[in-house]
């Protein structure tokens, strides 16, 4: 069966500012020095699923950015904006309806384009497994990433019984846990992280949607009957703003029947804070990550410094990130940098547009 | 007697960095938010000395950039140019020489063009009772500064006998103390810091350059014979590399007699690093002291931030001195703030020229 991809990006996410503004959000920025992250997304099935076949869900903000950006051979009709961002189960619905009309059943695979793999070759296996189980038991297909420590930031996927030697039907969606239970699913080893990834039949999709949020689909229907017609815009305008705002994995995955998961092991990154700039750069000898050009130090530690030009200089700093970048400077205790979005905020509150 | 304000602007430190820099140093920058320190140096005796009577000692780098931005009414005739510097005995001797050869006598008061005064009225006061002590005994008076805690970073002035009731003959000029040593001569009471300030008749002190360093004086006679003429500056060129580099305290002071101290309280500041940013402006709620525009901080206190242009922000900091000035960001911890020349040291190592 044909693989399609559909990858949302129409995230605005504010823990990675000041690299990432309103008009460059995190999908659109270069972390790792060799693309932004949303095409090395799409880089990382190539020859798994055809460029013709990826999509892109995004606001109509980032259209003009996305054609500009996007790599060679993905047609533009197959970027998908949606008037209102609405949370992910419309994002998925309205891209699983395209894909029928325009090409019919299939296997999609839904992706974030702000993440990180380190290990591309295991997560190609993993996505492939899921697109093989997917087609094979017409079941939904998650994909978990095996916890790597008790963390309190990421939902859970519990595990029931195994279907292969590493794929399970899922008991239960979990909620962001604190650390007591986070330490107990660790240990437990029964649960992995919810990492947002999903893998399943187009048809298959459609009819949990039929089932779990009926009112959606026909508000979508009309959205689909409009598509390649003089209205197409204005309906999509008039009704998608008002679908429900509601994530995939409450509108549908907890409770749909057979839902699986397989657990990958591959070097994952929400890419969630700043300190995820250090994941990608290697470290000096006092345990400075220098990203770069112009950068001295002198008596300093542990600490994350990325300057997009001129000169950035530390006397006796430990432990903390700066950030230059497009006239801003950002300065930010390590284990802080969780708070980032609070000067977004303040921002916002005093004013400051032209910084966000 | 006539007065004469001689203010010496040659220096390039680099504590100040990265607002002072090779080609504009501290004594160029606008630290308190109204002039440059070398216009506030010669504002502050407006009314006491005739602007045509102050002459300014620099080096030729500095030549163009005094005559743009020095206050109205100093003949660019008083600039005098050194072509290397050579410490502060042939930069006074020089001076000298050259108002015995323009004007005649008269009472020069010697100032450095990068210190502060907080009460410029007190510091008016105290020069004018050394101008006129020094017309009357021929002395050679030294201003000194009440020591306000048990400063490391200055020479002190050792007091001998009074001679009114707040002049003192001199006994001894003392050396940068050790702490142990420090806390001795603030209890003693009879030590002041050396600001390096002077006040004597220019016939007085040319008369003692005539017996301490008369090498200095006979290489210097040529340069003035030359004054005016053709040669002038091939003369100066050839002779004052090669004059004796060395300080008027140690040439001069530390040998004559009839030397004396009165010691101002006048809230002096030699604007000795960074840190002294914080005593221009005023903190908010946090003890956070914030010069520019854009700048925003969360949950940081006891910082000095000076921003130019562009936004600062801040999360999560504490006890940090932040300066983004023309290109350059440094990031230094306040106690660390005299280690801001080890970076101006790197700089130069590492071939990056264009940040000095």
């Amino acid at each position: 069966m044909e693989l399609y991809e559909v990858i949302m990006a129409g995230g605005s996410g504010t823990r990675f500012w000041p690299l990432s503004r309103i008009n460059r959000p995190k999908q659109f920025i270069n972390v790792s020095g060799n693309d932004i992250l949303l095409n090395e997304t799409i880089k990382r099935m190539d020859g798994i699923i055809k460029r013709e076949n990826v999509f892109v869900v995004t606001g109509e903000r980032y259209r003009d950015l996305i054609e500009k950006e996007i790599v060679n051979g993905i047609p533009f009709s197959n970027i998908l904006t949606e008037p209102a961002g609405r949370n992910t189960a419309p994002c998925i619905l309205y891209a699983a309806s395209v894909l029928q009309k325009d090409k019919g059943d299939g296997i999609m695979c839904v992706f974030a384009a702000d993440h990180h793999i380190k290990n591309v070759e295991e997560y190609r296996r993993i996505i492939q497994a899921a697109a093989a189980q997917a087609e094979k038991e017409n079941c939904i297909m998650t994909i978990g990433i095996k916890p790597t420590y008790p963390s309190t930031g990421y939902g859970y996927i519990k595990s029931k019984e195994s279907i292969t030697n590493e794929i399970y039907s899922v008991e239960q969606f979990v909620e962001k846990p604190n650390l007591d239970r986070a330490k107990e699913y660790l240990s437990d080893g029964g649960y992995s992280w919810n990492s947002g990834v999903f893998v399943f039949k187009v048809s298959v999709i459609l009819d949990a949607f039929k089932k779990y949020l009926p009112k959606m689909c026909e508000q979508m229907n009309k959205i689909i009957d409009a598509r390649g017609y003089d209205n197409e815009s204005s309906v999509l305008h008039d009704i998608y703003p008002n679908l429900e705002s509601i994530s995939l994995d409450y509108g549908i995955m907890e409770h749909a029947d057979k839902v699986q998961v397989i657990a990958g092991d591959y070097g994952w990154s929400d890419v969630g804070s700043l300190n995820e700039l250090g994941t990608f750069h290697s470290a000096d000898n006092n345990n400075n990550i220098l990203i770069g050009e112009d950068i001295v130090t002198f008596d300093s530690k542990n600490c994350i410094v990325k300057s997009d030009r001129g000169l950035v200089a530390l006397v006796g700093i430990e432990d903390v990130i700066v950030v230059e970048s497009d006239e801003t400077v950002l300065i930010c205790q390590k284990d802080r940098a969780q708070d980032v979005k609070s000067i977004v905020e303040k921002l916002k509150a005093e004013g400051m547009s032209e910084y966000l």
